[in-house]
């Protein structure tokens, strides 16, 4: 394949539309970027120009741009056994733009700050029962911790490009959040709400502030915190609430009106306890943060979300039986739901995130025997159950991970202002 | 948008590909097939010029080889008030390609053939209890309803260009059927033992013989009957066991290992009645075929299945309160899956298909209570539940149409043997 081509006439509608969007920069910069930041180490110029099809000469101007435009810095050359002058290889820059990730959760707030290769560089997290905040008194919280996020940016010299904030809800056209049943909030007009505070740069092509349900962005989070390249699994995230990402062949599945994920509410037993939603018997009930801490003898606790995960998990690993049998009741429970979507859409990959990770070595063999049990293909193609690479409050870090992959995908809007 | 164009490179690696791997003719083939077969009447060569881009002349001379190739023909003009002859509006031939459809199932085999404007032109149903049958045998009567399917098409100047089977069970690489737990199948080489029978007549670009789970084609023919254009809903298959099939954005989604849609076996009881895959209070247990007969008191009528059906529905209409009850009670376990199945994936259309189009006017209403009791978003964005299109034994239908549509998709194969 070769970069420059000519070619006679398109007749696909598509294919035309395709090429004719962007203009030659355009492509050439997010090819080469994309490149790099899939790479499993740092390439030369001349491995991007073999990978890409791209001659020589473009691919050094292009990759001149990028290290102009502080997203492409040069690495330190590996030891090279062969003769010659080893090649210098390029990583995605540590000093360029930065996404800002906000969650609001039940019982925390939290903000960071993660750099285009995908590092965290800031995290603070603000331990508080927001169920009696008003939704503008828990949003002004969040933009202070914003703000702390903003300037510790812009004093390790990265420049915010854009911000997400995760809620535990239903979010709406235009960032408002239709119903978050475990905060209490209801058609919360989040970004009326923000708009005072400046958040991020403005950078063309990045949304200043993306509102999206906390279990869509951890998913995204671990997507993008995997290895590059396709991937299809469930995320759950267990908090108070119980919330999945269901990522197909990499792409986050949204539904057909943005609500995908409600996995909490799936009947486990269909004439069980009553939920806050309406129904009754839903996952939520039997495998949710407050039904774990109930079963366990800490009911009204009043433990923060990663202090309730961390404290059953000490417990768990002290060996406290009613604690065990919590974990193995919740489990099953989840094993159950679990079977239930595996059986439906074929994935081979569950992951526990959120407050689920730090008890995944309780809740995995519980889940694992249902996937067994109830799978019809269980016998021949295994799934994999494991913690999230991110652990708990990744949705957060999935949130900033999503806006810096904003700009990866196309660089151009970021390098119009700073290139 | 014009047809012919210049352009003086492309870096993007897919949408060169994409470019290169089909000549021009191909491409135009195929764009002005694909219009003909979306447009809502019969479109003149004009107006597909002006939806397309490509000039007058091309389209004239690409219709001239679709008109040849018999995958295109000319409409009787539609009356018109202005002045002028009336442009002939195209349709797509009835006299040229046809998809061969096979299903076998517990209970029936069917075998139909569909032209390539999707109307069925032959269908045969042979009512046999299949489960005593060994694969051979059974696949032997089944030959032989696709030989008397050929001949019927032959008859009517149509050529078979391909075949696709419906199987009740999981279809592995190659075709082989690695459980149908109803029929009792298990690793059954279906290739392998319909190898000595001719079923269709070879195509560049269409398998001779296609092996998919019932439910998956039976959701493709859905596709293919509604209206033109990107749809998402879930098709729910219910005979003895009960399969979905899952389209997402107007493409069936099959899941990581093709195993996708065993909505039958997900958990409504989770410790209630056992089931022939091993687990217990699967959804088949209390909404399959044999659940709803025996609670009905027809358990051991051994009625096949449309006749199960049309049995059933005769018995609820004319008022029978077992009948009624044991079709409440199936709507409630369907509605508490489907429930489910809708928080975690947020369709808003709900098909029932296969066995349950017949007795959609009862197992709807509780279907549509479990919803709106059960679904999150239930208060904003209302699911709409409805029979299937091509009511029962859709399956093989889908499966012939789907041949037909890789040849609208890609009419160079065809026109290489038969233009």
């Amino acid at each position: 394949m070769t970069g420059m081509w000519q070619c006679q006439g398109v007749t696909s509608a598509s294919t035309a539309g395709a090429v004719r969007q962007g203009s030659l920069r355009e492509l050439n910069l997010a090819v080469v970027l994309r490149r790099i930041a899939a790479a499993d180490r740092p390439p030369s110029r001349a491995e991007i120009a073999a990978r890409t099809g791209l001659t020589r000469a473009t691919v050094s101007a292009v990759v001149d741009d990028l290290i102009a435009g502080r997203l492409v810095t040069e690495a330190d050359p590996a030891p090279r056994t062969g003769a010659g002058r080893p090649a210098r290889g390029l990583v995605l820059a540590g000093d360029g733009p930065a996404g800002l990730g906000l969650e609001i959760n039940v019982d925390y707030l939290a903000a960071c700050v993660v750099d285009l290769a995908g590092a965290v560089r800031h995290h603070v997290v603000h331990r508080a029962d927001l169920r009696p905040v008003s939704p503008a008194d828990a949003l002004t919280r969040l933009a202070a911790l914003a703000a702390d996020a903003r300037a510790a940016a812009v004093r390790q010299g990265l420049t915010l490009a854009g911000a997400a904030l995760a809620v535990p809800g239903l979010v709406g056209d235009g960032g408002l959040v239709r119903l978050a049943p475990n905060l209490g909030w209801r058609d919360v007009d989040v970004p009326r709400l923000l708009a005072g505070h400046r958040l991020a740069e403005p950078v063309d092509g990045v949304p200043p502030l993306v509102v999206d349900n906390e279990a869509n962005l951890a998913a995204l989070g671990e997507l993008h915190a995997g290895p590059p390249g396709p991937a299809s699994f469930l995320h759950i995230s267990g908090e108070v609430g119980i919330g999945a990402g269901i990522v197909l062949d990499g792409t986050l599945f949204r539904g057909a009106r943005g609500w995908s994920g409600e996995i909490g509410h799936i009947p486990v037993h269909p004439e069980g306890r009553p939920c806050r939603c309406g129904g009754r018997g839903c996952l939520e009930q039997y495998a949710g943060q407050e039904a774990i801490l109930a079963a366990a003898g800490l009911a009204g606790a009043e433990l923060p979300a990663d202090t309730a995960a961390t404290r059953l998990a000490d417990l768990a690993a002290a060996g406290d039986p009613v604690t065990l049998a919590a974990l193995a009741d919740a489990g099953t429970a989840l094993g159950v739901a679990v079977a239930g979507v595996v059986n439906l859409l074929d994935l081979d990959t569950v992951v526990l995130g959120g407050g689920y990770a730090p008890l995944a070595p309780w809740l995995r063999p519980p889940v694992v025997a249902e996937i067994s049990r109830r799978v019809l293909t269980a016998a021949w193609s295994p799934v994999t159950v494991r913690p999230a690479a991110l652990g708990a409050q990744s949705a957060a870090v999935g949130g900033a991970a999503s806006v810096v992959r904003l700009i990866v995908d196309r660089p151009v809007g970021w390098l119009a202002r700073y290139g």
